[in-house]
């Protein structure tokens, strides 16, 4: 299968790799919103957030951590986001998982989509449904 | 001191939970990008991301997972994004640490900054900037 990022992984293709271990590695982002903008990736291919196994979780979620400290530090931010775009229609575009590390300064830009409200009643409609969901994978796990 | 998270966790405000146990806690925000638009918080107070320990990485993170397939599956999303603001400059509000699940639909709207571009040779600068911030941190580790 032809993947950019496992290109990178396997020395195939450059990056500017700023961290590796036996599981996880980090390089920049080619496309930076702004200079620093980094990502953080599992050495294995995985399509996607919820094909993640919890181990590689864990070792991701320790090395974002570890990585948007140092990020954040280095280029003197005021902050940073982290993002994960799960999905063609949620920006993703490598189907390798990564999560996006983006130092952020004061007033540099806005992510600016409209906030949506809740009619009456509605706001009780969608959560009904996402507990729904999540009693019955629990059901579904017990049995 | 005053957080609306420790609220919502005590019981003291109200909110949409949709899951709970000893460590997290999740429910709908009330800003919604999107209908669904669902919080995922730790039950003990932490400013920040980088404030967190390892222990209660590890339980947001697998925590976040379930609920993300939860929250796609209910409104039949076709992707979500996951989003941290660490800092007032990333859009932080409440200083309770949270991550966001935003389910997406095709064509819904986009986060649009404009990306940056790195000029000859600025790539590998910041590129060394991180490296050193993580050698630094290793070595301090270390010692």
């Amino acid at each position: 299968m032809d993947c950019i990022f496992c290109d990178i992984i396997n020395g195939k293709s450059e990056a500017e790799i700023l961290y590796e271990d036996e599981n996880i590695i980090s390089f920049l982002d080619i496309r930076p919103l702004n200079y620093g903008h980094t990502l953080v990736v599992p050495k294995k291919h995985y399509d996607n957030f919820l094909s993640l196994t919890s181990t590689e979780l864990n070792y991701l979620i320790n090395g974002l951590q570890t990585i948007s400290r140092a990020v954040e530090k280095s280029v003197n931010a005021d902050g940073f986001n982290i993002v994960v775009n799960s999905g063609k229609a949620a920006g993703q575009t490598v189907f390798h998982f990564h999560f996006h590390i983006i130092p952020r300064f004061t007033n540099d830009f806005s992510f600016s989509p409209n906030f949506k409200k809740y009619s009456n009643g509605s706001m009780k409609e969608f959560a009904d449904k996402i507990r729904i969901e999540l009693n019955t994978r629990r059901d579904s796990t017990d049995g």
